[in-house]
């Protein structure tokens, strides 16, 4: 519950006053000329921007999933259809995302309004559309990060997650740390090594301990290897959209490290975020009720009008040995204590300066499980599921003694919220664990 | 001491070979045909880069300070004199020095010495300066951030200031968490909100505890805020240069918010750092010995040949109250347990990417005190010298009951290496504390 009649003050971040249209209604008419099956995660609904290039044109650009293709933003910037777009051509003729990002939110509605008229069944387009549509999943065709990520915050938002790590580490008792019902705790992390879905990466080498009584540390290859299934946020005062986000986590490496300043290099050798930014007016059916907050909020962070967004998360491992991807996991990006927009408040009470093109993380996120135990087939961790390493847990396909990530192991996790007739999905974010480099 | 035997990795840091050269010598006979006093901060040995601007040419681009000038590199490099740099001229027809930054230790070697080249008494630059030397002190002089900087990282590498502050919060017997004497522990700072000397701050509102033994925090103005006396350093593989840096720190705030994940709001509201980078070349005859490293570091950190720099450095405080600064500490660059080449090291070892204009600072430097107590006059942060604000101490100007920084306060750090006929510095690093925004 909020505090009853606080003030919000003005510069708190609000949806802005478009969201508030029933376009729930409007999405249900509208079609493209762009062929897809009803359930698909691309349809004209969704409209999600990344950044792509191709074997004939290696320039990285700016794009617009429909179906099966990419809407070559810059490519249409060169057409006569531009003459209806409400935004400059330059804003796309660039190698990324951030000067459409740093628009406003009056400027995304209205160019969202264009995509859906330039792709719809009478569209004038749909007579040269080959010249600006490029087959979204062929080899040739290659996807990018969508931004020039500037500052990349992480919070710890899921109450489930944070109670059940809690739990594991210092007992049900004192689970949640004092502070955590009062702020959407948060820590800086690393933009430069944020990677697109389907970058390997090397097992971390680093200082940990080989046993837990030990005084001196070694250096050798991680052997807590962990996933975080979360997604992140681009935007500032308003936001531009989401993405999927596995934060790999070094447990063994944060458990020597992390006392007093909080996780650095268990946390910043990759971490992975799918390609496609689905904004919030795409989202905008999926909306549900926020968490009760008890005890109150502080005034600064009180949002009254706030809410989650419903969308199953699904996450899944294939492992070394096997061929297929074994479920492990559906959670559901609702999953945070707090709204996106109070992360933001909190962020910026004290005077930091949010940029566009910043990054921040949800945290992991796992589903409420029952009062007797987590759901375990909600869990956005291994330290989690695996009880810290102690409770190997069997996989469908293969591996019957899975804690932590091994070499060769691929995790995937993707997104797919279901509304009335059409499906809108967030692509996938994908991952595989090489060996640790050679030598370390 | 350094493990008996332990290879070093190949990728290790390690100064380029130009620097092993006798340059001391040859600093003692080099002249320009710039005049300046023979303790001028800015002599033809220093040489340190920033960005500045002018109000006729409000354009921001790359410069040298030497003496009370500053050689404009964009204008230089479309002169004839250009014919004998080292560098294209499009390096520096920028808005910052990120692109001369990423360039190799051999590229700003051989740019030195077409600098010292071009500035000595028999340059034929001498004849036709003027267009390219702009007044440094100038009102119409402008100096700005010198890259545009990727990530942040502050480490936390001064031996003397961690078991001060231990002290203070945990006792003597704890002062040091286990992993300190292992690794050179750090976190993620914020780079959107690093600034550039001269640029006052609002005193940041957030979540504190009004008496540290309640439950329920408030959202209030800082009671605490602290400078922490710093240097910085820019550079990937090399270190491209050194920077003076506040990293002003509000420790209610921290207080609250840092467990488990670290510093966030307390640190993220400014950061200052001085305008002028200067070159490890500038600083090579002020190398000493590094710390004995006790117990041995692990061989991945092994640095036999590491060394740190003996740079004064002056903290002084001008209280809202005051016409005039007061002298609080001299503390020392030198005075890091591990050096910036270890920082590097660790940094990374288990993969993460650094970027040429990346910044990394030391964390606060104090220097060391006798068996029972710290030095008073060589601490860098009042939450040492003040005991956490429980002893109020007396400024020379003014104020009797110094604790924390009021609104009005400036805070200004300064250093200066004194060589054999000559002097190195570092301009300064100046903020002012604003009050915090009304309404909060």
């Amino acid at each position: 519950m909020n505090t009853p009649g606080s003030k919000q003050p003005s510069w708190f971040p609000r949806p802005p006053s478009w969201l508030s249209r029933p376009i729930l209604v409007l999405a249900l008419i509208i079609m493209s000329f762009v062929q897809y099956p009803s359930d698909h995660p691309f349809p004209i609904q969704n409209l999600p921007y990344g950044v792509f290039s191709t074997d004939t044109q290696p320039a990285t650009r700016p794009g617009v999933a429909i179906g099966d293709f990419i809407l070559d933003l810059a490519a249409l910037s060169q057409t006569e259809h531009w003459a209806k777009s409400p935004v400059k051509a330059s804003i796309f003729q660039t190698a990324n995302l951030d000067a459409f990002v740093a628009l406003e939110p009056e400027d995304w509605a209205a160019f969202r309004a264009f995509l859906t008229s330039i792709l719809s069944p009478s569209s004038p387009l749909k007579a040269n559309a080959d010249a600006v549509l490029v087959p979204r999943t062929a080899a040739s065709t290659h996807l990018h990060l969508p931004i020039n990520i500037g500052d990349y915050t992480d919070f710890y938002a899921s109450y489930e997650h944070a109670f059940n790590a809690g739990v594991l580490i210092r007992g049900p008792a004192n689970a949640l740390q004092p502070n955590w019902k009062h702020l959407p705790v948060g820590y800086h992390g690393r933009a430069s090594s944020i990677v697109v879905s389907g970058t390997p990466f090397h097992r971390p080498t680093g200082q940990i301990l080989d046993k837990p009584t030990d005084k001196q540390p070694i250096f050798a290859p991680c052997r807590k290897l962990d996933y975080e299934l979360e997604t992140a946020f681009v935007g500032r005062k308003h936001i531009f959209g989401m993405v999927l986000m596995n934060d790999w986590s070094a447990r063994d490496i944060q458990t020597w490290e992390y006392v007093p300043l909080g996780p650095f290099l268990s946390k910043n050798f990759c971490t992975t975020i799918a390609p496609w930014i689905v904004t919030p007016a795409a989202l905008e059916p999926f909306k549900v009720k926020q968490y009760e907050h008890d005890p109150a909020l502080l005034p600064y962070l009180d949002d009254p009008e706030g809410y989650n967004y419903a969308v199953p998360l699904h996450l899944e491992i294939k492992t070394a040995e096997s061929e297929a991807y074994s479920h492990v996991s559906t959670s559901s990006m609702q999953h945070t204590y707090y709204t996106f927009a109070q992360m933001i408040a909190h962020h910026s009470a004290t005077g930091c300066n949010l940029r566009p093109s910043d990054m921040m993380g949800s945290g992991t996120l796992s589903a409420p499980g029952n009062s007797d135990a987590p759901n375990d087939g909600a869990l956005g961790s291994l330290l989690e599921r695996s009880r810290l390493g102690r409770e190997p847990f069997e996989l469908n396909e293969g591996r019957k003694d899975m804690t932590w990530l091994r070499d060769g192991d691929s995790v995937r996790i993707t997104g797919v919220a279901k509304g009335e007739g059409y499906s809108i999905g967030f692509g996938e974010c994908e991952g595989t664990v090489l060996p640790a480099w050679a030598g370390a």
